[in-house]
């Protein structure tokens, strides 16, 4: 079913949607996030809340009812928080959206729809997760509210994925040199804003800390200036995501103290790869956390080369129960 | 004005508050997290979002309006994203309270109700902030849409600032072993979930990168499951907040998982400190924040002190401009 199709499905049943959930764990948690700033920001009744899966599952809010939409998501289905995440929003009369890249999975089995996406072809069906959920949230908004811009959101849609094939294309130069300079730290700190905010902590999270051992903090640039920025000195580590749209000026006030005060900078800009050139400024927002996870995951394969600890390394994930 | 008078003062006005915005940045944003979190999971109708202010002011979201209440926080009242989030709030006709330990701060200057706060005189002092914007968020709950617990939660607001202080007496050993133990680490790792999730961000961001620029990384400790903690190993620092109440689970399944590796890790466990005992079971959740703060405190200052690096210490905040 398309997406349009699944919450058209959805107001059938129950025209009075008061809640929008967005439940996950880890990376798949940050690829909703979105969605939800997204949905956060233009929606002037619906409610919006997104949670690490045991957070809904020992804390479940009490507006999780009918009235409710809950968007689960796990990239192979079987996240056990996840999975009962989803169990329990059923239980309690949610709409239950479950996304996840593989068929038949344990998270689909409580799910009133599923939503599957690619993951193997291409660095762009790497990102068709957080697309899609982001496609989700502007049906809903469209939907149940009205949205202005929806038109040129799909026009945004249609351009995503050739756009984020043709900035990876060329990136392997600057991903390598980020690799050679950044193999040995000690800790990487990684940040941006607006819908990339938790792009920065993925990477933090999952490419740098699981993925290759790597010690890293990661926070919001606008935070950046209330806390984190008393450990900038020369060659202090940073990673910064710079936007294309409203919040970018955070990221650029971030980007200049770094520069001032001789930290190691990193940036992977959306202005790089023409994002706002192809994409409507009124919706380019949104677009940047796509763009920009497919050029990180160059830069974390590079990471990987240099370092000799292949991204599919680890010594619990997998391996132990926990 | 008390706390029940300015949202009673609000509801006069304007009898259909539909959305609450919590706006600050830093430790002042995370002190306002408690009340997001509670209003968030016992609201059935209320919409409820933190912002950091610059994010609001860049990104504000659609539904700021005259059916808002929107709540800035900040402790010196000078903070200027904060300020100007006050002052784009009310342009907009929200209903805006500003807390503050300043009177006459530019905070206020925008503010149609103003919540003085302590600092100085104790650790209890130094927690009114959080506390008193839990104790709004209940004021909101309850008298919007009511809320079957309120008073136990009045029981909890009446108890807990002794609970602090007799925690905060009792700790000063404990608090040394850990500055000995933490003195000279290259990273320290923050957690926690629940309420108390962004005290761990605060201690991480303000207390260990701002006060004493060490390196630290900070994450829900559900989280720690999907990507951090492939760090573990040996004596890898940790410091684990541990809450009384429903998300407790999640806290001893991260020391289950820290124990088994020989991290080297800290438990601050508000069960040690007899806050079930003092505060009801359906409210105890909400308390955890404040208690371990007053806590974690002391064993900042802790740190201070065998480092030789007093908490007042910048080198950029407070001394240039950016």
């Amino acid at each position: 079913m398309e997406l349009k199709q699944i919450i058209s499905s959805i107001k059938d049943k129950q025209p009075n949607i008061k809640s929008v959930f967005f439940v996950g764990c880890g990376a798949s948690k940050a690829e909703l996030y979105p969605a939800k700033y997204f949905l956060e920001g233009h929606a002037n009744d619906l409610r919006v809340s997104l949670y690490t899966s045991n957070e809904f599952n020992f804390a479940t809010p009490i507006s999780v009812n009918e009235t409710s939409i809950v968007i689960t998501c796990s990239l192979g289905g079987a996240t056990p928080e996840s999975v009962t995440a989803t169990a329990k929003a059923k239980e309690l009369g949610a709409h239950v959206i479950a996304v996840t890249h593989v068929e038949g999975s344990a998270l689909t089995n409580d799910a009133d729809y599923v939503v599957f996406h690619g993951f193997e072809a291409n660095y762009a069906a790497k990102m068709e997760k957080m697309t899609k959920v982001l496609g989700l949230a502007v049906e809903i908004l469209n939907q149940f509210e009205g949205y202005e811009h929806y038109d040129k959101m799909q026009d945004g849609f249609s351009k995503i994925y050739d756009l984020i094939e043709k900035a990876v294309s060329s990136v392997g130069p600057v991903a390598k040199a980020f690799a050679e300079s950044y193999k040995d730290d000690e800790v990487i700190y990684v940040m941006s804003s607006g819908a990339t905010h938790e792009v920065a902590y993925s990477f933090s999270i999952c490419l740098l800390m699981e993925m290759q051992w790597i010690n890293s903090g990661t926070f919001h640039d606008g935070e950046f200036f209330h806390g984190p920025f008393e450990v900038v000195d020369k060659d202090v580590p940073f990673l910064l995501l710079m936007n294309d749209g409203r919040t970018r000026e955070m990221d650029s006030r971030a980007l200049d103290f770094l520069n001032r005060f001789d930290a190691k900078t990193t940036v992977v800009d959306a202005k790089d790869y023409g994002l706002g050139s192809a994409i409507a400024s009124e919706v380019v927002d949104y677009f940047n956390p796509m763009l920009i996870s497919g050029v990180l995951r160059v830069y974390a394969e590079q990471l990987a080369i240099v370092r000799n600890h292949p991204l599919t390394k680890r010594r619990y994930m997998w391996k132990l129960e926990y």
